[in-house]
């Protein structure tokens, strides 16, 4: 780069430095003798104010042009600021407007809602709460991909189209190559998949889990990160019809590593992200949830209590606490039971082991009475569920017992069974859904609002 | 971790030092005393040679059940090697044979041809080669992600589903909740995408470079790396219905800083490969391409040339040899033409920019007398191109003309020319296909042995 980005000179830049600043308007401010402009390129939340002084050649026609949302070049050297929260401010010595904004930009005035945001979704990183949430989406991503290389964690890229639903986890989108206006019908009337692009019906993936406990068993530990997909009609503030996931496996692995990795795996997320983005987490903090950097101490600094679910079912049952839905063994914990355990009870994140097999999916390890199987979940203070994961069942025989209980059919899962015919091993994984953690990181109260586009029933702009 | 990966103990492992080892079986070789087990864990190309000793408590039922493909658990500790090829090995105190491997285990032989790996997928990174591949790929991926993270680049999730073709850019898959038995019809007899999920034809993503002009022109640099998507009917050993792509786009840059990204880029990824996963590429150059670390060390070490397309004809016009495809200013370099420059010309990397604008998308850069455009294709020796980039255009009226010009809806592209009505500046990128790197990493004859599970016509296995 042959110019300098924000973030360094506000870190680092020393009064007299000669710089080069390429960035976009965010406030204009005429005095007498000087006009000040406040320069953003994204990569800080702070821009950088910059002094323009009337013996610039081209003053007059500079400031006439700049306005909020313009594209300008300055060039100069660095001077102590006089400003409060600042350190250096720069004197432009050469000035240039690159691109000017048309009087109808939408960003003129200070204060938007979310929802008029997203409609201008190819806007919205302009602004100061986007730009830090695409900052800290940044930071996790790549936290995410830190924590799993330094521990030799190789990333495995799990199919997005498949031809099934091995996970039975919810409604499936359909990926077709046919014209829907002529769909090719067989004999019985029925559209004749065969001539489809991939040969049969096929679907955007709910999940990488299987594919990747395939390179587990042959890679020891891998991770998935990429997109998944439900068609599910929800539209809420927690739920996307597009989301990317992350999902690591391990061989040789039982439920106790397994918590072990999510604790050590949140932990490391959380103060890698403070870290690399202290301005952001702050202004979230300030603006967005007076509890965002509580929350993330509460989860860098405390061992994560361990509990089975039927001692969680005991607690329940013994708090003073009247809940909505009543708890008995056997019901699927509900948020408010979850945040009664985790905010209340132990007041630091839990994991919840060992759940009833009725409520848990079919590739979980059943345990010897068959009454739990070795289900975990990571429960957090003002969060809920961030983490959901198994051990898997290594047993052929119990497996097939299993996928046949559910009335699937054994031969969908030939692959999948295979792998428990051929060198078995116990092994075990989690995931975690990327935008719920950026939602949990920065306080952000509608999950649309921490994608860059998000797709939702009816929403598929941009 | 409590136990040791065999990659650790193969570079660090010292004699007397006590190792868990936990893998699958390679090879067992039973002498007079011994029993020697090659164990591998899928973090090494190598596997660790076991030494059982007769005198361990369960030798007998261990030996009989070990078969190629049983996982295993061996605790002992490392001794000098007598063998060749390597350090250490490992005297086996006390073995666990963890789960057997059924007869019918298809990696019984020794050599199988690719074709017959990709029907068992689910088995096929269990061998020497396929485990090569997947380490190398994600050496190759983690590298692209240190290589714009450590330069400030945000990565950039874009969307996979979208509404809209924006670039043009080939065949789509539709994606769609509606039952296709049960199509509902408007009044005119048409499909009424208003009743799909959301609310129109919906369709998988062809490249993030569009909405990753929107987050470059407000965060300054950003990459893409993420699936894509093309509905062709390809059958070839370079086409894939389902790939990834990097896609890189700086705001404030030109087809120079372009052209420096994309050299520094490459030259990055491969010396961080070989640095990575030296004994994998040294596989790779005995047993698949002789001229995979001579490719490499070409691209590391070599300033790579820049000419423009008009220079190549040139050069092509006056070449001795005899092309199949006619030479002319206007037609598209043809793979043999792009090699003539690379192989026989240069002798290394070359970079051809200014091409045709008849040639060339309607989103990239018109020069002054509208023949050419700002467009750049990095070719390497034995890979032809492997980048393709631009500087993009960011004047609203010509853009404007230049979509017209090709009978594209204006009102389609109403977000991507706000941005050139907001703040317009400079901006370039381009685009790397990942499978296409890593099979000329590898030298790999097929792209579908460089991807975990591919997805070509008929083809949506696993």
């Amino acid at each position: 780069m042959s110019h300098h980005r924000i973030i360094q000179i506000l870190r680092h830049g020393q009064p007299d430095d000669v710089v080069t600043l390429k960035g976009w308007v965010r406030t204009k401010r005429e005095q007498k003798e000087f006009t000040f402009v406040e320069i953003n390129d994204g990569s800080s939340l702070k821009g950088l104010q910059a002094v323009l002084p009337q013996d610039l050649p081209n003053y007059g026609e500079l400031v006439k042009g700049i306005s909020t949302g313009a594209a300008v070049i300055f060039q100069g050297a660095l001077v102590p600021s006089p400003g409060q929260g600042q350190r250096v401010e720069l004197r432009v010595s050469q000035g240039e407007l690159v691109g000017d904004c048309d009087a109808s930009y939408p960003l003129q005035k200070k204060r938007h809602s979310f929802e008029f945001l997203r409609t201008i979704a190819h806007l919205r990183p302009r602004t100061n709460t986007l730009g830090a949430v695409m900052r800290v989406r940044n930071a996790c991503a790549a936290a995410i991909h830190e924590f799993f290389q330094g521990q030799g964690f190789l990333w495995i890229q799990t199919p997005i189209i498949t031809a099934s639903d091995c996970e039975g986890a919810g409604e499936l989108f359909t990926v077709t190559s046919l014209d829907l206006n002529h769909v090719p019908r067989g004999d019985s009337g029925a559209v004749d998949f065969g001539q489809d692009f991939f040969g049969k019906q096929a679907y955007l993936t709910v999940s990488g889990q299987l594919e990747g406990e395939i390179m587990a068993t042959a890679l020891s530990n891998i991770y998935t990160f990429g997109p998944t997909f439900r068609a599910e009609n929800s539209n809420t503030s927690r739920h996307l019809a597009e989301f990317w996931m992350v999902e690591p496996e391990m061989a040789f692995c039982g439920l106790e590593g397994n918590m072990n990795l999510a604790e050590d795996f949140l932990k490391f997320i959380f103060r890698r992200v403070l870290e690399l983005c202290p301005e952001d987490m702050e202004f979230f903090n300030d603006r967005i949830d007076q509890q965002v950097l509580d929350r993330a101490q509460t989860i860098i600094n405390n061992e994560f209590a361990r509990i089975t679910y039927t001692e969680a079912i005991d607690h329940l049952e013994k708090a003073s606490k009247v809940f909505d839905y009543p708890v008995a063994w056997g019901i699927d914990l509900q948020s408010e039971h979850e945040r009664y355990l985790a905010e209340e009870l132990f007041q630091k994140p839990l994991i919840v082991t060992d759940y009833p097999t009725q409520i848990k999916a079919f590739y979980m390890r059943l345990s010897d009475d068959a009454k739990t199987v070795a289900a975990m979940d990571v429960l957090a203070p003002g969060i809920g569920e961030i983490i959901g994961g198994s051990q898997r069942e290594e047993r052929l025989g119990v497996l097939e017992q299993r996928i046949q209980a559910q009335g699937l059919p054994l031969e969908d899962y030939w692959w999948y069974l295979d792998l428990r015919r051929y060198g078995s091993v116990p092994h075990a994984g989690f995931g975690l859904g990327f935008e719920r953690l950026v939602q949990f990181m920065t306080g952000m109260a509608n999950i649309r609002d921490v994608i860059p586009f998000p797709r939702s029933p009816l929403n598929a702009e941009f």
